[in-house]
């Protein structure tokens, strides 16, 4: 490797390309970016943003065909353009066959049960009625097949009552894991089959958003429980054959068994600590993976907390930031703001690390920023 | 402070206001460049690059006129346009009188004198004759009183063999010093008086290129000197009565003396390695101090080294980087390459800040890292 300036194409522009290209800042790497909303939170980074359609198969085939490289940050793009790309000599990672597994949950969870990646036990349904006719199953939850994202398309079905409002679209139920934790496995693999694990780190959703609320790190779990929980991921990454960055989300039930929950083959929201807690941070290990650079270390040099900026409920509109400077007084507090004008309940539009030493501090200042930062219109 | 998009221009477009737009993403700060250069590196990462004159005073006044705050990634620039800003009411930090002093070493020696700021002693030079006529002074370092930068500008002249490459415009002689080590210490204040001083760092310049080639944080120094040392440079940003970053490059004499060397009004060479070991980095606390924001915790989580990367000798034309995947494979090894598109001998082309846990661990890395990466042409 003499020269890094290879065109790195990023389909979509949200916060994940948004730190994807600062992080990219250190190593030279020019980007291109494309979104369908003319002002993505990428737009003023990058000298070729692109406002178009990532559904549009001309768009992005037009798109990619001046790209060394093609990666995403979002899952529900066109992937025939992206073969297309593939096939004519681009470097497309994650690979395009990949995306189309993931961006169905129901042949998500069809291939961990054929490659005996534990997960909850499933049925596949075709519409509400099918969910309907599954009342033995319940407790259970409902996914979408498909356009599921940041907590749209999953629901919880307790009981029979709830069964009115199943989803009347190809999903499938899932059986309501009585579970003691959230874990999260970032896992990156290169061309040349390098793969490397980044400590398991430990999610806590928002109640009503399903949004992870709140992430520890490193999680608060047996050594055994560790090791098994990156064994695993380091399974799926290698079943999948994928190149770039997967993140594995996964139950630790009470009888402490782990279930693969979802992947995510792009950056994710349960690694953005790793830009102030870890060596290398996640988006450098994505882009060195799909680059076929060598791994970047992955430990930990801090225990970390991140806090998800959620838009406030009760107000839409031009986004202002309540209680910034008060944050910004605490020591190892660190805000990240996505740049995104307008704010609507639960949308994403920042997220905080802190750093410390103390497990107890960590968790007592995560909510002290909860409750002091608040983003209203 | 409730919204935070008021928008900084930055006088100067190269590597340092590349990484205060790099650390400015986490705030979603709006920002504006100007550099003569039209592709400096600052160039790609903005939506408002001004390719123009930065002592051109009717440039830089209009380039000013649409920013909340004007500040600098190098000292020469138009003042007169940015104290007829600053009378219309707008920030400039650091304020454009204190740009004046700092531009002119003999202005700047002549306040160390006042104030009672240990410096090495010094006689003002009006041309080469003046000083052909300080023999008995020598050895000493001659410097340009205006126009240095990197290295140039200043020379040493150890004896009256020396004396015919004298410079022939105004400037000083200073005592060369025997110093035991270089030390540097980057202080901040904001508008409000807070102030907040980095650990002591230590220095070591290339011979030839007067450039700084090594840098080791923490420094080996006594807690007596670091104490003494960041109250000295506490002392300077106090009487100057300046906002924003200062960095003040000491000399720490055989006889244990501290003396100031020469300050910049802005981040500095010698404040990299705080992006990866320092809880704020240089960075943030530049934009913190000028944006009144309370200043962050300068405390270093790790021992950190840094290493410039110049422009190998024999060089010149488009950059390739050799040994760039060798260095990537060592933990703990962060590049940061400029995007410099031409290198030439002795151009800062980039940096790398290695992190470790053990000082001599850092030492063997820097000199392997300085070893095995290259940048030719």
């Amino acid at each position: 490797m003499a020269t890094v300036n290879r065109k790195i194409g990023i389909l979509g522009g949200g916060q994940l390309g948004r730190m994807l290209i600062q992080s990219g800042i250190d190593f030279n790497i020019p980007f291109k970016v494309i979104d369908p909303d003319p002002s993505a939170p990428c737009k003023d980074l990058v000298d070729g943003f692109v406002n178009g359609n990532l559904k549009d198969f001309d768009t992005i085939y037009q798109f990619g065909k001046d790209c060394d490289v093609v990666t995403i940050e979002i899952e529900h793009v066109n992937t025939q353009a992206l073969r297309k790309l593939e096939e004519e000599g681009k470097k497309v990672f994650p690979q395009p066959h990949i995306i189309e597994l993931i961006q169905d949950k129901r042949l998500q969870k069809q291939f961990y049960q054929k490659e005996g990646i534990p997960t909850a036990k499933f049925v596949l349904t075709e519409n509400a009625a099918d969910v309907a006719a599954q009342a033995d199953f319940l407790p259970a939850v409902n996914k979408l097949g498909r356009e599921g994202y940041d907590g749209r398309g999953v629901q919880v079905i307790r009981s029979e009552k709830d069964l009115t409002k199943a989803f009347d679209q190809p999903g499938l139920l899932e059986k309501l894991i009585d579970f003691e934790k959230e874990l999260s496995v970032i896992v990156a693999r290169n061309e040349q089959g390098e793969i490397k694990t980044f400590p398991v780190v430990e999610l806590v959703y928002h109640p009503e958003a399903n949004l992870v609320e709140f992430l520890f790190s490193p999680a608060q779990i047996s050594i055994e429980v560790e090791q098994k929980a990156r064994a695993l991921a380091e399974k799926v990454i290698t079943k999948l054959g994928m190149v770039g960055l997967l993140a594995v989300e996964m139950f630790l039930t009470r009888d402490h068994e782990i279930l693969v929950n979802e992947v995510a083959p792009r950056p994710h929201n349960s690694g953005h600590q790793t830009i102030e807690a870890n060596i290398t941070s996640q988006y450098e290990q994505h882009l060195r993976a799909i680059l076929g650079w060598p791994l970047g270390s992955t430990r930990a040099h801090t225990p970390a907390a991140m806090v998800n900026l959620l838009g406030e409920e009760g107000f839409q509109g031009e986004a202002v930031y309540e209680g910034l400077e008060e944050v910004l007084q605490k020591e190892g507090v660190h805000p990240h703001l996505y740049g995104k004008r307008l704010t609507k309940p639960f949308r994403k539009m920042g997220h905080v690390t802190i750093v410390n030493e103390s497990a107890e501090d960590l968790k007592t200042l995560a909510y002290w920023v909860k409750d002091k930062l608040k983003i209203k219109a």
